[in-house]
């Protein structure tokens, strides 16, 4: 079932001297070895409102691929209009990532995909509810059947599913990518002294990769303490060491253009914010109001070609299908 | 800027002694006379969640373009999860309407639009709040320019946009098209005895058209009280009349199988209750296990192609776009 899929032509004639050989961040390479027909079920399943209690939240609510893959909020709205804790990070690209949630709890996709399901103040379901639902569902029956040649529907064939559609949201071909690759033209002056300030300042000591972001767990505030009323600690949670108090994983920075507002609790609203609060905090500088716009150009340099697909139509409920419980 | 859309070979072909001169619901055409610019930017405008105040619900979330055009949802869910009065209708085939809403108080899809976005149990924003949301994303602002030819966005230009992109959500090429259109195999016989039954029992009365439905306002409970909890009056909201008292658009039966739960209460999940329903108040027939079978038989052959494109990629906001008020 396993299919090659063929980088695009950029890539694939980019000579090994190219450019990006040498630098910090690399171009973003198209979706391979993509498992199609699973990932096909897993876009279904990505876009189900019947995957939460309410019949009413899906996946593509809070990381709206129209969107940049979040939801332009500060913190999330979740089950019975509950304000969440923490910003949603993007599902672009989040493949790349060395883990997955801002603390990076989760391993992988796959086993991320656990957990809003069965999260409270998510889709506020649990997974045997949430299988039972689809189990129910003929449409959903025959395609597991088809893509996993078995019959039987678990919370780890719909998780994989997930995590394979969420492998296929990379965003090549941003004109940074085609810069790296060769075309001197792509990027303007600006743009180009951007990125000179980026690597210059110390940006990429913790935003390096294919994903500018998502290679290390980073505390925020290493010169100068962030301010916020979000009680979030970032991987200490998850290791209980006190050094990784207010560590966060490092945000990709492929597509930040869209994925405003910034950090862990969405209180910068615009990229000159962001940058300045990043520069004094992360490293005792301050831009002028030029060098700002320069990372500012830069960084908009890298929005990629964002997934493209047709809308997915989803197979009907039956009568025996369990039934929405928004209201309680 | 109009462009002809030519109507499909199907339809194209189809002599003009084709099976459905004589009957009673005529096949859907594929959309006619669209304006293509128009459409493009209303389907943008129906799935973005800025029109929205708390910058997270859109058109498409209680008329979810992959569940049939409704939310499959006893009554929506609005603003601040907000429950709501009525089932939420299918914008599928909606431009084929006598007058659109339950109680048919809106004349077209252009006056309907503006009333969610400024409804304080749906998207509770304001026309003017939703229109300087718009100004203030350039990628708007350049394709309003575009598709209007002058500066400025205005309600008027935002309501005609989505009516516009509504009128390409119709549905042709179900199998009872087909079969209308002279094709004898695109049905089973127990279709065919289904739909023979709904002509002969007299649904057509009230169902027929293209759309099986929306060309009038009918009483329900014609021959026996319809009991439900939810307040509603139908038509009578808009004309003060006694008669009208009780009596609501009749919905379309195109895609039916998809549009559950069924009634203006919602109150009815599954078809074969909805069609023994209907028999028994509205003329006094009990249909038989067998025959309510063929019924809905006959009602699943009126799924038809749903709309196919790709899912639109919203243009971002600026770093002086409003902000969402999810939460006040
Ligand atoms: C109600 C809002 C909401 C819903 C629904 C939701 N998410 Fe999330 N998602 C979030 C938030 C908030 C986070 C960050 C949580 C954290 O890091 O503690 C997150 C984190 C993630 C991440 C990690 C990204 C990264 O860079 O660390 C992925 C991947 C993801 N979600 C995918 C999904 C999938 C798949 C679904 C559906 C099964 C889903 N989400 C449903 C809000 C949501
Ligand atoms: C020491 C590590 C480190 C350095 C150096 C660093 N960053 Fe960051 N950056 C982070 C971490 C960690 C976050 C997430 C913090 C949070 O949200 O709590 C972040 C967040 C961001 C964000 C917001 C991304 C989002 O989606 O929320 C931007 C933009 C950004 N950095 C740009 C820069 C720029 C520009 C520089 C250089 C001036 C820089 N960073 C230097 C670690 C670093
Ligand atoms: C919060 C849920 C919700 C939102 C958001 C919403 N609608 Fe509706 N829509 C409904 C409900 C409920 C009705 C029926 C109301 C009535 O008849 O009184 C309806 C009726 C309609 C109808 C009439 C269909 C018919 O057959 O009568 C159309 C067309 C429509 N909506 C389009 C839209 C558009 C366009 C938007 C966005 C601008 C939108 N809706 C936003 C819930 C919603
Ligand atoms: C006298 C007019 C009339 C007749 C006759 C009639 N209907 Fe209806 N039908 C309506 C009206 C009005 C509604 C919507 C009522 C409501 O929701 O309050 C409706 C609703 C329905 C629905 C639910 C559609 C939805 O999306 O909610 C179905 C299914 C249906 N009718 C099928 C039938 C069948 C089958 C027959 C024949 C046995 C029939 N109808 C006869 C007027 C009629
Ligand atoms: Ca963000
Ligand atoms: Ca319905």
């Amino acid at each position: 079932m396993k299919l090659k899929v063929l980088a695009a032509a950029l890539v694939a004639v980019a000579p090994s001297t190219a450019v990006f050989a040498s630098e910090p961040i690399q171009p973003i390479r198209p979706a391979q070895e993509i498992n199609l027909a699973q990932a096909e079920l897993g876009k279904k399943l990505y876009f189900d409102p019947r995957l939460s209690k309410s019949g009413f939240i899906s996946c593509n609510s809070c990381h709206n691929l129209s969107m940049g893959g979040s939801d332009n909020l500060r913190t999330s709205i979740g089950h019975n209009w509950q304000e969440g804790p923490i910003n949603s990070p993007t599902v672009l690209n989040s493949s790349l990532s060395v883990a997955q949630f801002w603390d990076g709890r989760a391993a992988d996709l796959k086993e991320q995909a656990g957990g809003p399901i069965a999260n409270p103040g998510e889709m506020a379901f649990t997974h045997t509810l949430a299988t039972s639902v689809l189990e129910s569902i003929p449409g959903y029956v025959n395609e597991f059947k088809l893509v996993y040649g078995e019959d039987g529907i678990d919370i780890d064939k719909v998780t994989e599913a997930i995590a394979e559609f969420e492998k296929t949201l990379v965003t090549p071909n941003s004109r940074f990518d085609k810069w790296l690759l060769g075309d001197q033209n792509a990027l303007s002056a600006d743009e180009v002294a951007g990125y000179e300030l980026f690597k210059n300042s110390g940006c990429v000591a913790c935003h390096n990769g294919a994903a500018a972001g998502g290679t290390t767990f980073q505390k925020m505030g290493l010169v100068e303490p962030y301010q916020t009323d979000n009680p979030a600690e970032g991987r200490y949670a998850v290791t209980g060491k006190d050094a990784d108090r207010f560590s966060f994983k490092v945000p990709t920075l492929r597509n930040v253009e869209l994925t405003y507002p910034y950090f862990h609790d969405g209180a910068a609203w615009s990229l000159e914010e962001a940058v300045n609060t990043m520069g004094r905090i992360q490293l005792g500088k301050n831009f002028t109001p030029e060098e700002n716009a320069q990372i500012v150009a830069f960084l908009k340099s890298m929005t990629g070609d964002q997934p493209s697909f047709a809308m997915p139509i989803l197979p009907p409920s039956a009568a025996n299908t369990p039934q929405p419980q928004p209201f309680d």
